[in-house]
This record gives structure tokens, C-alpha cells and sequence, in this order.
């Protein structure tokens, strides 16, 4: 693909996330493009469908985020993708093994990734979810949301989403600490491994020092 | 002092709280306590003091953000701490002293700590910005007021505060950076380096993640 066509459609496609904010805002797309770019290198992946999937990605979560999750972002943003890059004379082919990409990236999604590429797009969405970056992210939404910011004592089971109890550590232990389980890819993994393994020395050096040990 | 007292003082000052959110509520109040509590123990100070300083400290947090600022939450505090311990019948010397701490815990404040419990008290405010817990308050920070998760480019001089650039790693940069260079106490000191230690090594990992590195 030609500089100049990828830098139009990135162009493009940012201004889909011209209203957006939060964790799944433009930032994120480029994190999970650079990521995916990384991940796609090792695992020896097409690489231009990586860069168009992963940029479009995230395109129709303004769709979904609008009417309250009835629409699935994945599965709209591949038929979505798709029209796009018609514009753009991409190759049917190319353009459903990326639209496929899109379709099944999604964590809680019913469509399984099958191709290398969807696994590494699949893989390199659900990285930016832990690490420092997923920590940050985790935080960054519970100012959002009027979470406090620490509770040693959270009680799993008995708190709500988007309530004050809604903190980083809860997210931590009912979402992010199984996220390195759900990877596909032999690169994603070890990276998720070790992205785990900062979560879990943070949250404990987290819980040390609220208690005043150090 | 008795502990039943303790208890009954620790109970009319969370209502002081009630409406409080934020970095500076009632889990803050606890955080200062139980580090003030450790700081003074090595420093071998009037722990009552440091004890009841420390719960108070804050109490007038309320006010001061109702009026924009131009209330000095420190000076207020001291002043409502005064008649709150003259209820419980606390000799005049000793609410003077806690007063005194109170009255110069603020980091931007003119007041400067003196005894060796308004440096304790001082330092364990302090602390409570840095390290982990101080990374947690500033991402939700930055969620409470818009901003994005992290902006590795930041231009300190050209971002503003409560903007969309107001990141956790701008905070971090501007200010976090810099307060274990205000550390009063040894232990205050020792606890600070760490603290500071852990939040570079944080946001270098930060960094090299959002670039798609780790």
C-alpha cells in the first residue's frame, strides 16, 4: 500500500473519533496500532491488513456507545470498513479478510478470531487493557465515573459498575487479572504475561502503601 | 487518650466528609493518618497530636472548594479544629499545637512546619500524592476532569490544567516529580525516594508500552 493512501485513510479515520473520549478514544486506536504493527511482525502476519484493521477497529464505537450497547461496535464497524475501503479500491478479498478482522475483535464478542490477523488484532485490543497502560486506563475511568479512587476491602460480588465502588482494583480483579488467559497469539502472551505481572506488583504495592507500610 | 474518645472524634470528623469526592476525601483522611501514624512512631513524636492532626487536617477541604480557592483550607481547618477540640475538653496547649499542625501541612502554603509533629503531618500529605497511590490519584484526576489517558509528547508549558491535556504524567512532570525534594522527616525522606523510584519506573514502562515496545 502506497504511504500516501495509508496516511489519507488514517486521516479518514480519525475523524470518526472527533467526539470521542475516555478508553476508547483516538490515543487507543493508535496504541492498538503500533501494538499490532509489533505483534504482526513477529508472528509474520499480512501486515497491511493489520495496519487497515486495527485503524478502523474502533469506528463504529460511537454507534454503539449511543444507544446504549444495543449495536455491536465490532460487527458494525467490519460492514462499516467495508464500505470504506471500497471507496478506496482495495480488493474484495483483502477487504473481507479485514472487515473479518474487525468483526471478531471483540473481548465479550460471539465471533472467534480464525485468521493470524484477527488474532493479532484481537490480541493487541485486549493488551491495551492491562499494563501500565491498562492501569491508567482503569483509574482514568473511575474519575469518569465518581469512583473513589482505593479500596483495600472491595467486595467483588457486592459492588456495582459506574458506582463509587466501581474502583481500578475492582476492574483489576474481576476483569483485567484474566485478560492474559484469552490471548491468542504466542507474541501476545508473552507480552500479556509480563503486562500481568506489573499489574500484580502495582495493586500490591498499592494496597502496602494505603495501609501506611511504605 | 481514651480510645473510646479517639472513636467518637474519628466519627464526627467523617461527617465533614460526607459530601466530599475526589482525591481529597474521607479515604485520603485515612491514608495521612495511618502514614503520619508510621512517620511519627519513627521519628519519635507526640503521636496524640499526629493522631488527631491528621484526621482533622482536612476538614475545612470543603470550604475552601466551595469558594474557589480564595479560602485557605489550612488555615480554615486549623480555626474549626480549635473549637471542634475545645468540645472534648483537650488542654489549651495541646489543641495549639495541633492547630500548628494543621495550619501548616499545605504544600503551596506560607505556613511553614515548625514542630516536629507539623513535619510529620506535612510529609504523610504529602506522601500520599506519590507512589502508587499518588499514580491512582492522578489518572483519576485527569478522569474527573476530561482529559486523555496519556499524551507521551505533553508540553508542560503549553497545557493548561482541567483541559484535555491535564494527564497524570503531565501532573507527574509538573509536580509529583517533585515533592520528594520537600520531605521534612527522615523517614518522610526514605518513604519519598521510593515512592518517587516507583513512579519513574512506572511512567518509563508507560511510555515504552503506548509506543508499542512491551
Amino acid at each position: 500500500m502506497h504511504k500516501k493512501i495509508f496516511e489519507k485513510i488514517k486521516k479518514e479515520t480519525r475523524k470518526f473519533f472527533r467526539n470521542s473520549k475516555g478508553c476508547h478514544d483516538w490515543d487507543h486506536t493508535e496504541r492498538v496500532y503500533n501494538l499490532a504493527l509489533h505483534i504482526g511482525r513477529k508472528e509474520k502476519a499480512d501486515l497491511e491488513i493489520i495496519e487497515i484493521a486495527a485503524l478502523l477497529h474502533d469506528i463504529a464505537r460511537g454507534h454503539q456507545d449511543k444507544v446504549g450497547g444495543k449495536i455491536c461496535h465490532a460487527e458494525k464497524g467490519a460492514e462499516m470498513a467495508r464500505i470504506f475501503l471500497k471507496r478506496y479500491g482495495f480488493p474484495e478479498e483483502k477487504i473481507e479478510k479485514i472487515a473479518r478482522c474487525i468483526k471478531c475483535h471483540r473481548f465479550r464478542g460471539k465471533n472467534i478470531p480464525e485468521s493470524k490477523e484477527a488474532k493479532v488484532l484481537f490480541d493487541a485490543d485486549k493488551l491495551d487493557a492491562i499494563g501500565a497502560i491498562g492501569i491508567g486506563r482503569a483509574f482514568v475511568f473511575s474519575g469518569e465515573v465518581g469512583a473513589r479512587v482505593h479500596d483495600i476491602n472491595v467486595n467483588i460480588s457486592k459492588t456495582k459498575e459506574y458506582s463509587r465502588e466501581d474502583t481500578a482494583y475492582r476492574e483489576f480483579l474481576v476483569k483485567l487479572s484474566k485478560i492474559k488467559g484469552k490471548m491468542l497469539t504466542k507474541e501476545g502472551k508473552r507480552i500479556a504475561k509480563e503486562r500481568h505481572r506489573f499489574m500484580v506488583n502495582f495493586f500490591g504495592r498499592l494496597n502496602s502503601e494505603v495501609q501506611g507500610k511504605i
